[in-house]
């Protein structure tokens, strides 16, 4: 176990009632609220005639930031921060999954910064307080709801940043898992893979003695692989969902961090599926990560990773030797992808062995020579494992 | 799954290197300290001359409160509020074990209120604000690092209150698992089993489907009696006893709550051993706890003891029946507890039948006519527990 810092101060609202604590949040913090969201979803499901009557119930004044999309981009932050800084916004609230949020924490911290919003992603300046943020979840699967990262795209170069700070925990998140009864299965299915994605980065590091921390994680893990069939077979069935909402939050709130290093290898390897082939990042993932384990167990990966296939994957203990008990992990995880109904491989996605020397490439860069800690990856790495990925 | 509000927003500085972030905090919150403390061991151990250096390093002004006892009484309280308000004392600062830490929550709010402290602890006033707090914890038991409540006894009629207040929460709290190095056997043994009741207690509800939550409390039991041994064989193991620490913090976060409602019934059944025949609270916990899971799984309780005792005390799942298998659970958990030195009878503490309908009467007074949640106990229900633990 490493030293380490852990603090998540977000107030997590959760339940069937958890709307019901907007209006307290909105008479402590102010009247005078940006909503962000993304389009119709939230209109169909009645939720954003929900949030408007009690708005108003409060005397508030709303401005709007809608089309939000997937990969959220820097333009929508700009207009935000322009409106937040113009009109004295008191309290920013998103209402969808990670894109509605990114927007909105970008959007709450560059209003309280006087140069330009990408300046806080690139590095180059950074602010001292933030507006208050709140959210509605309408999706598992980013975890933005109660951690400290957002991500945007800049539209001119499509670069595509990530920050990390206290600023940009919500203040209050509202949990309510009936919200997320009407998304489409592929959508459900992507939520699924990102959430455990988000879990087993941080799950395979190097550090010995983190026994809590592992073992926390594999029972959130078994929870999701758990109700992620109930789901899928019936979208409405409120438990199954709460059981993924509340691991899809927890699985990014760094307390399945503490005391190790996270590799993330994964995820940017996954960036450049969803960048160049405009694959979805759950989809991506589960191409992703299982060619990844495969490399990384030949890499002096078999104890966590034969761990990982016992505890999490249900593999006998007596199967075989770590490295056949760790193969049978990766593949019974590859048969979950699919049986939620999702690809494992690039070619199902027509992508093929001469599009990987550019990804890996691009991988290796934007990772600035290296990728991952777990194991460290150059750019003959990042091919072996797009190949394995075929 | 009901619904719940969680927020815990205590940051925690963990591991050998914890104490380094001491000076910042200062900086943060101001250099009129009060340092609430026990006797010599924080001396012994070389804590306190470490603490006060930095202290000093920071031009600090240093008041200090000690010779905090086990069961904190409200007398150190009153004397800590006369001092705050006298001196303008900017931070709280704790350091030791869930008494000191309970003390110094109850000064930070007390300081913060126009009456008498212990109006706070009938609910006859509130404070709207709170002296910042921080703790270096010296004993991992109590788990008031990172918890909502203080607890006081108040000399005069020796009433014991607790008082859960999102103020109790500390700003911050320095764990470094060195300092529970020297802690005598007996002390580990009991803090452990204080641990493992907190988990529990909230463990055991009626509420179904909170599978995450279970899950991650079954993984922190797990860790805590896989470490045990360690510890107690060999007392400065740093990495089993930085497990220890860390489940202790989380088990009494609340996190292990969402979802459902806690029992408590063990814990104000134990009371009275402490309260009437000066047993330790965790020995005391040691008894009482398989006679309470005894007596509630004849009350329709065998599907939760029968889980309890194939995931945490790992009875193989083809024991025999539901009842069997939570009734193996059960001595294992007591041969547990022997295995680290503690006693799971009343007779060896010297207490016999004759003690019993006092017990019995006292703690469900106390409870205000019942106890518990997981079965709702009444004065002939408490009887027959405690002659279990006969």
């Amino acid at each position: 176990m490493i030293d380490f810092t852990f603090q998540n101060s977000t107030k997590i609202y959760f339940g069937r009632t958890a709307l019901d604590n907007l209006a307290g949040e909105v008479r402590r913090y102010g009247t005078r609220v940006l909503l962000v969201y993304g389009g119709g979803s939230i209109k169909c499901i009645g939720l954003y005639d929900k949030v408007m009557d009690i708005l108003r119930g409060e005397n508030a004044q709303v401005w709007e930031i809608s089309g939000v999309l997937p990969n959220p981009r820097l333009g929508l932050v700009e207009k935000g921060v322009a409106i937040c800084k113009e009109n004295d916004i008191q309290l920013v609230l998103a209402v969808g999954g990670g894109s509605a949020i990114d927007t909105a924490k970008a959007i709450a911290n560059g209003a309280c910064y006087d140069g330009h919003p990408w300046d806080l992603f690139e590095g180059k300046g950074s602010n001292d307080r933030v507006l208050p943020l709140g959210t509605i979840v309408t999706l598992s699967a980013a975890g933005s709801e109660m951690s400290n990262s957002s991500v945007i795209t800049r539209e001119s170069d499509m670069c595509k940043r990530g920050r990390n700070t206290p600023f940009n925990l919500p203040k209050f998140s509202i949990l309510n898992p009936e919200y997320t009864f009407t998304l489409p299965p592929f959508h459900t299915a992507c939520g699924i893979v990102d959430i455990m994605a988000h879990m087993m980065e941080r799950y395979f590091a190097r550090e010995e003695n983190v026994e809590l921390t592992d073992r926390m994680t594999e029972a959130a893990l078994v929870t999701v692989i758990n109700n992620a069939p109930i789901v899928m077979e019936k979208p409405d069935d409120y438990d199954a969902r709460a059981e993924i909402m509340w691991a899809g939050a927890l699985a990014h709130n760094n307390l399945f961090s503490t005391g190790r290093t996270g590799d993330w290898a994964s995820h940017k390897l996954e960036h450049e599926l969803s960048a160049l082939y405009d694959i979805a990042h759950g989809a991506g993932l589960a191409i992703i990560f299982p060619a990844w384990m495969k490399y990384v167990l030949e890499k002096n990966g078999e104890k966590k990773l034969s761990q990982f296939a016992r505890r999490v994957m249900q593999v006998p203990e007596n199967f075989g030797d770590d490295r056949a008990t760790a193969l049978e992990g990766i593949a019974r995880l590859e048969k979950f992808y699919r049986s939620i109904g999702l690809t494992t491989t690039l070619h199902e996605n027509g992508i093929g062995e001469s599009d990987i020397p550019r990804m890996a490439e691009r991988a290796i860069a934007l990772g600035g020579g290296s990728l991952g800690f777990f194991v460290k990856l150059g750019v003959p790495d990042a091919e072996a494992i797009y190949r394995l990925a075929l």
